[in-house]
């Protein structure tokens, strides 16, 4: 194999009550690389599609490059790759765009070496582009965009994350506001400590999403979908939040929250033609304040990153 | 029905990761009640066997009494009861006890007026009864013994609790050394503020326990079984504690922790062969060091409460 190009999933981390544990994966958008192999060592970032010209050039404080770099030098590898990411969703957004970035490339440069490792080894890599992309080897996003579904990280250190069966009929609606929150600040207003009754309230529903989906109980995962830590304090940065997540949940959502650290929201629901009416009233409600969006709609992505072409 | 003669089981609650939100029943103990009809309108205790004469004999201050006080104020009935309560366990041990008494006066009194109510209907005159007995209305030691099972308290206010399935093979072992925790000191100690990272931690256990035992991973509940908030707390007040603890680890056991508030300790174990090694050599842990224990091993009881006798 010369050539490869890959696609890896947008993905919705936290999910209401499971900050920094719980993430999960999106049939659209996502990122696309294209992997050429060159004669000479090295990784060169040929084009970047899409980033309106925001993110680095230089391979090593890319995202997507990064992963490549550490992923051959752990295999013992010198072989050069020219690198073209095409970036089909907005920076900062919330949707886990820099994640999708590092599990597109290390997904694909695994499959242009013929697999030295298998998926679940390159997580590490992914989360060391996430830490260059957003200053911390988070996995709520990086977890579900590489390994698909629903995914639980259970412990960081040692890591240990595993994956929950969802519902079939489970929808989720992303809606992304056309303003900008920057992920440092988003994690910098929170406190550093939290009331024990809050700490057992969101264990309550982080217990009951868990069982909820697992038990295709829709009514329990909706009643779990309570966050009473993070929420409260993220989501006075995203305008008009209070009013579209109501509009979510007088439309039919199961439950409305921010994605990852905003200013993307997101809602679950039964059902394609729920979630279409939840998109589109979330989408009313941004722009009853002249907030434009862009929404989708998705089942929750069990596959993760695939293989688009090669040659 | 003039007389009945019945059972509910002690519980664990807690169940290392879950503060305030998990328990499970036992196949034993548990406490017994007789109950026979009076003539004239009132309750009266008529004995109390086996708690060295430290409960008290108002009915008004009794959980096994107080719950049936509130119960036919309920139902508006002026039936009158006289009381017979077994206490098959020592108070302050951690198994529940209370809670146990709460629930048999609860479900005896149901039974004998022709089941007026539901068993879930009946949780928050329980629940009263656990705020006599110990000054909080808690429901992670009442709802297991009620419901039977492993329970999930996902919010108390308003009540939303919810069984969770557990393997067949799984197998508790309880230990209580004779020792006595007062379960308010127990409470008084631990901390208000809980740090963000130690929240997430102890969501992701939680998260980690749920999905193991529903899914039947014996390695996912033992990787789960760790409380960084409440343990390293409550452990100080139990002699020995980290010596039994690895002790039980050593022997087999998935995990082991403080059952309750204590002083009692628990220990999950695939198999009962695993659970009775478990048992044996958390005995002569505390033995060792001169304190005697009296040990029980016991299926997940899927039962609760239940009548031994009727005339």
């Amino acid at each position: 194999m010369n050539y490869i190009k890959a696609f890896a999933p947008a993905t919705v981390a936290n999910v209401a009550c499971g900050f920094d544990i719980f993430g999960f994966a999106l049939d659209e958008p996502g990122d696309i690389v294209e992997l050429r192999k060159r004669d000479e060592p090295g990784i060169i970032i040929k084009d970047i599609i899409g980033d309106e010209g925001r993110l680095p050039r230089e391979p090593e404080r890319n995202a997507v490059s990064v992963v490549m770099l550490k992923f051959l030098e752990h295999i013992g590898s010198t072989q050069g790759v020219e690198v073209t990411l095409h970036k089909n969703m907005p920076l900062g957004s919330g949707m886990g765009s820099s994640s999708a970035s590092s599990v597109v490339g290390i997904f694909a440069i695994n499959e242009l070496l013929g697999r030295p490792l298998t998926q679940r080894e390159l997580l590490p890599f992914a989360m060391e582009g996430e830490r260059i992309a957003c200053g911390a080897a988070h996995a709520d996003n990086v977890g579900p965009s590489l390994l698909g579904g629903f995914v639980v990280i259970r412990s960081y250190s040692p890591l240990d994350v595993f994956k929950v069966k969802v519902p079939d009929e489970l929808y989720c609606t992303l809606v992304h506001p056309d303003v900008e929150v920057n992920t440092k600040d988003a994690r910098y207003i929170l406190r550093n400590e939290v009331s024990l009754k809050n700490t057992i309230s969101q264990m309550g529903n982080v217990a009951g999403l868990i069982a909820g989906l697992m038990q295709e109980d829709y009514d329990l995962v909706s009643r779990s979908m309570v966050d009473v830590i993070i929420e409260p304090v993220r989501s006075i940065l995203i305008p008009e939040f209070d009013h579209v997540k109501q509009a979510a949940l007088d439309s039919g959502a199961l439950g409305c929250s921010i994605s990852g650290a905003g200013p993307s929201m997101f809602a679950l629901s039964r059902g394609r033609d729920t979630a279409e009416r939840v998109a589109k009233t979330m989408s009313e409600a941004f722009g009853s304040v002249g907030i434009t969006t862009k929404s989708y709609v998705s089942q929750i992505n069990q596959q993760g990153p695939k293989v688009l072409e090669t040659a």
